[in-house]
């Protein structure tokens, strides 16, 4: 395989993609085309209806990704709409929510949605679980990374780096399960 | 006008509606349709989006209706995300994400949009200003009515019979511009 797009406006997904996949000998590349993001329940259905419409538009194989953050005690808040907390009330409104909560696990979820021209998208699903730190700590990564720990480590995402992060978290498993995909065939 | 559809599964929102529009002879119905709604940055969008899907399921006059809750402090969260904010976190998170916070301004928005067979949809907007409550106080209402006062009152939108938030409120006030639509021609 030459190049893949990766469908995102969002550079910290696609640095840890390119990462991942170079030692695969695949190139990955951003396209920020932008596609509509229905509300739904599950990450799945936004992904897969993200790709029915990108799949018109381009005449190359290429995967959009679809992530969220589901707190247990917070009944899986800020879930499908992670990027839009993010954005309003920010880790720092994560961290108030679960000031003097005992349960502090969590989950973040990938979803990627790949597709060849004129067949259906495949879903493909990674998962990590952990916990949400007491405050933020670490400076790489992005978005809640600073405040997620995953299951059986004491640092935060944001004090990892890419290669290290990959490692555990949800979008690498996801990621792998992609270049798996690419291998059996 | 006979029969008005009001396409929501809310009916609470049904319930408003209805007590407002028999005063004029308008009998609304409630029809649980089901739509898709995208995520948008405003309401419009939404209600838009949601309304030009319907109108090919149905030729009678329908309108539909997206509300959200803006507050000044958390950059407009839980803004077009309000319902399924409400439906994890709740009026108890909202009031955990205030605690400490001096300013208190908010806006409830009601967007409609109004469909006859054939026709694009007409988008009607009702706004509310008010504040959030140290507490919730209130057992009428539904979603955040508990710890929203609007301008100018000492009582939650809860603290009110229907007939009486009707006449402050985001809805009501979307609901009489409706009205005055109709009046009109």
């Amino acid at each position: 395989m030459k190049g893949l797009f990766f469908i995102t406006s969002n550079k910290g997904k696609a640095v840890e993609s390119k990462e991942l996949f170079s030692k695969s000998g695949i190139d990955v590349v951003q396209k920020n085309l932008g596609y509509p993001e229905i509300k739904a329940n599950t990450l799945d259905e936004v992904a897969f209806f993200g790709a029915e419409f990108v799949k018109n538009k381009i005449d190359q194989p290429f995967f959009l990704e679809d992530a969220g953050l589901f707190i247990d005690a917070l009944n899986g808040f800020p879930g499908v709409y992670s990027a839009y907390v993010f954005h309003s009330i920010g880790c720092k409104g994560i961290l108030k929510l679960m000031k003097d909560v005992e349960n502090r696990n969590a989950t973040f979820r990938s979803v990627i949605a790949y597709c060849e021209t004129g067949k259906e998208p495949v879903i493909i699903i990674g998962e990590c679980k952990g916990a949400i730190s007491e405050k933020e700590i670490g400076k790489n990564g992005f978005g809640y990374d600073p405040i997620f720990i995953p299951k059986g480590q004491k640092r935060t995402f944001a004090q990892m780096e890419t290669d290290e992060k990959n490692k555990f978290s949800h979008r690498g498993k996801s990621l792998h399960k992609l270049l798996d995909f690419f291998k059996r065939r």
